[in-house]
């Protein structure tokens, strides 16, 4: 790990890890309301805010993790979860409107930066755009299996789906030859918006007959 | 990926790529019972058709696994998956007795391929048969782990077990001299003939008493 | 595999064959209590004793695994798990006070193993205790994944954190410069103890209120 960074780099890595910090929020509160001790809360918060990110790392030959070479990343998700767990009941009381919003930033944050980590180790634009909805959701997929639920991101609405989109949105814009810090925000702002609107609308994808 | 192999491996692609869209076909019908989305269905068979190649790419540090680095290998997968989905319920009058012999022939094809591959990374032949198995049945895992089923492989009768058999005959025949194609039938043919058989003959491994 | 290795590492060789042989007769106890068949159960010993380790060389990039490479460690889980399904009832009647120590002992011979193998290839020491952490509970975890429980190690007591506490007395004290041999012996030493004593006298972590 350096920490002479160009700027743009300081502002991506700004942007991970809040969006880290967002996830372990939502992984602590979810192992908090399946009665998991400490330890267990601070597992799940790690696993659904770095899970994602290291499975895409493991796909690319990118080892150790980006998650497990850097500490900042460890340290950002457990504390988020020690947080969590001191802030209980208060923060469910929150509100789950800004707990969706939230959630949906990190979602649009994480996909986007898999899709183009991706592409830089040249994996083919459909792949690469897999590899962001991959990013963004297998998270909350790990730790919806540690906790015996079927995934939420196989049984619910519009999730993964924004997931992609604002993946496709990044790698298309990135190939037509947009900057990186262009298409970057067209991507995140699609998947949010698309999020946000999913929700609101209730918008689900269509079932077989 | 180069588009320019030797004879050989254009027929092994093409097998290969069979494979793919039979366990795919098998993994969206299986998400289709469960009643996922269109989302979840791909996802499902995506990972059906290629998370056993994708573990044992992983475990051999062959990264990233063939059907990243690769798009056809997703794009039969989806397109399976979108085929079945459209086509159901017509897909599931078909009949079972053509369904298992589909998943027979992706289970044969896709255990000798693992095995010979891992041997190919200099994997001891006790571990590269292991691999086989691995590749033939890990996608199948997966999607279990995923719709929270107990693993199928853990549950049924001569399934892995047949895997194991297949590739234990190819990697046996290969360590012995036989060229490798001889070798890759055989160990297809003796993995179907034994799963069919299974099933025709209901055989079961034995139960601690 | 080298077969010619210094005095030490054939200590450390044989310890961690040790604590492969009793998390796979472990393993198979809870396959068989699951009525799994014979492949099944050979299946969850070789992942409840070899999983954690091989979490742990995917996430180092050390592929393929030790246990991938070294047939040995196979071998000896395999047969680990094939005497537990012959000797089995009368394995379960060995009495469950042999069972948790045994346990005790894989697991801190593990965790200790897990971190000071992470420090070597250079992960902060943070992480590297999280590492021992994973390759001490890893196995048992995706055990009970594969059988479809939540996993112990978020479900109950003082287990994974005895490991995570073995490893980081062991990854201080090889930072404060102690031999391997004595911080390897007070790590294993402190997780053994921490986890006996939390067994016997029932101690648990906080949950929230």
């Amino acid at each position: 790990v350096t920490f002479f960074r160009p700027r743009g780099e300081h502002l991506l890595l700004a942007l991970d890890l809040i969006g880290t910090a967002l996830f372990a929020a939502e992984g602590a509160a979810t192992a908090i309301a399946s009665h998991l001790d400490l330890l267990g809360i601070l597992v799940i918060a790690f696993l659904t805010a770095l899970g994602g990110g290291i499975i895409r790392d493991l796909l690319l030959g990118a080892t150790p993790p980006n998650s497990i070479r850097d500490w900042r990343y460890a340290a950002v998700a457990l504390a988020s979860g020690v947080v969590t767990f001191l802030m209980h009941p208060s923060s469910v009381a929150m509100g789950s409107h800004w707990l969706v919003a939230m959630d949906a930033a990190g979602l649009s944050l994480f996909a986007v930066a898999g899709a183009t980590k991706a592409l830089r180790f040249e994996i083919h634009p459909l792949l690469a755009t897999m590899m962001g909805g991959i990013t963004g959701v297998g998270g909350g997929t790990l730790r919806d299996l540690l906790i015996n639920q079927v995934p939420t991101v196989l049984r619910t609405d519009i999730y993964a789906s924004a997931a992609l989109l604002g993946a496709a949105v990044a790698v298309v814009l990135l190939r037509l030859g947009a900057k990186p810090i262009i298409a970057d925000i067209c991507g995140i702002a699609v998947c949010f918006t698309t999020r946000m609107l999913a929700v609101q609308h209730r918008w689900n994808l269509p079932v077989a007959g």
